[in-house]
């Protein structure tokens, strides 16, 4: 049923290499996104265990956040968000996101990032007094135990790019996708050791998550979702997954002039939107991984996980166009 | 190569209505929309004419301006846009469409509304003393000549359109869009002509143009269009086209309280960008038209045609959520 066009970009370059895009963006749901995907697989997990209304947690630029609301709006079920700033800022600011929260209805609960897991079991408290029977999207209060539920998603999308592949006769040596919570990584990673593929898939970190803690959080979810579905890991499995931290630029929604310069860039030469925070620092760093690991005559596949909605913010802050 | 999904939306009404969704807005090139179509056609045109600079007219909200600017700035072509404000405004307004013209290096000439035909004159005239050859997309300097050349994009469009009712066993017994220039719809009243379509095809004015001008623009650009391919128009072709102008709200760019309850509404229920000033406009005009014609168990097409830089912008100026 869900199917995105992969596209060839123009992409000027001395090392042979073809670019294309696999443009999640364009989903027709809440304005795209890989989100659209992964929010759908935990709509469906809390309909599963007849929950009656939602809890989830992100910042008020958070894609998911606004999936699972809409998700949640559509289909009449209460939802309830746990708004979290970054340390840079000293409440939520107002984004695209954080203006159509208001208008899907969610409840919106502003928290320190050091309170998330006192907030979340008093919300599920709260909730459970007054007698619903609330989902939390995370699993535990602590954010851990559901870490499988998402995978299949971009299984699914692996499998579309592998059929493309068949389709147009064409071999990605790699994939690369932009990594925060890491449940698209994980689904192309558990895609790729079931229909046993070839090309390396590199997630390029855009948070401040240190690299033990964001691997051992994949490492849960492709595991948990082997096990929940009786599938056997293959030897050596953790090897498959290549998260790059060199190009986080210092954290989550931090950027410079270099990515923002991409991002013109890239609209300009292929009508392509990216953002600063998810989609073009991942598209800054591919174009800098190329270059730095010598990638020489081969097809890169760049997955453009959406996030419309912060290329608009951008737009909006972008006041002087590159000029200055 | 370009095809753009069908989507069934949610379409509560006692009329046995079952509406659906074409997505234009979600072709792959310069955040999509029904000017991608078109503006390729303007391009392509340009080059068969040998000309090696664009001339582009419309206002701060134009999307085939947008598109057009970003064609231009892809393959290094120079591009000029001659920038009229509306009647109710002193200057042209910045929108998210006039901020990525900055990006997209569009040099932008403002001009009263009274002074087009002069303005594109000059501009031919300074680009043809440069050395340049310019094209003006509209045809000659009162905008008439080049009906025809946009026409096509909506044929092919048409023919998608057909092929999916085939796959799918479902016949549309109308289709609905934003009719503002009217392109779109010659394109869809042509292929219906000449694939023999049995559905009506219904525009929905946005604008304030005139009915006898709109549909004589419409005329002529559809019998210029079989002019050109040497193809037969068949007798009494022109009943074909029905403009709908009773839901205008008072001109281009203008709307109401209605209308922002409808974007709010469906974007709450099938996760759907609509702008108030063509396809929220055009959704809106449709509902009340299927009202007020009391179409009754029938399969209904809207086109969803795009510009969602404009719904950005209503969700930034639509700062009280919907809750006064």
């Amino acid at each position: 049923m869900i199917q995105t066009p992969i596209q060839k970009l123009e992409f000027p370059n001395d090392r042979g290499v073809r670019l294309y895009c696999k443009r999640e963006d364009l989903l027709p749901f809440s304005l795209g996104g890989n989100k659209v995907r992964i929010g759908r697989a935990f709509f469906q997990d809390m309909q599963e265990k007849n929950k009656d209304c939602m809890i989830i947690y992100g910042n008020s630029r958070s894609n998911l956040c606004r999936v699972l609301a809409n998700l949640c709006c559509a289909e009449k079920i209460p939802c309830y968000m746990i708004c979290s700033s970054e340390e840079n800022e000293e409440q939520p600011i107002e984004t695209n996101n954080s203006r159509l929260m208001k208008w899907l209805g969610a409840e919106v609960i502003p928290c320190r990032k050091t309170e998330i897991a006192q907030t979340v079991e008093q919300t599920m408290n709260r909730l459970t007094e007054e007698g619903y029977h609330p989902y939390y999207i995370f699993g535990d209060k602590f954010g851990t135990g559901n870490e499988g539920t998402p995978v299949q998603a971009y299984v699914d999308g692996y499998r579309e790019i592998l059929a493309w592949e068949k389709e147009q006769n064409i071999s990605f040596s790699h994939i690369f996708a932009a990594s925060g919570t890491g449940s698209t990584q994980c689904g192309l990673v558990s895609g790729k050791l079931l229909e046993q593929g070839t090309e390396q898939i590199i997630g390029l970190s855009i948070s401040s998550r240190e690299y033990d803690r964001a691997t051992r959080i994949m490492e849960s979810g492709i595991s948990d979702y082997f096990a929940k579905n009786h599938l056997v890991l293959p030897e050596g499995w953790e090897s498959e997954l290549h998260l790059e931290m060199g190009y986080r630029q210092g954290g989550y929604g931090q950027y410079d002039e270099r990515i923002l310069q991409v991002i013109r860039e890239e609209f300009c030469r292929n009508g392509l939107p990216l953002d600063p925070t998810y989609t073009g620092k991942a598209f800054w760093g591919m174009k800098q991984y190329i270059e730095e690991h010598q990638l020489q005559d081969c097809d890169v596949l760049f997955i453009h996980t959406g996030g419309t909605p912060l290329f608009y913010d951008c737009i909006l802050n972008d006041t002087d166009g590159g000029k200055k």
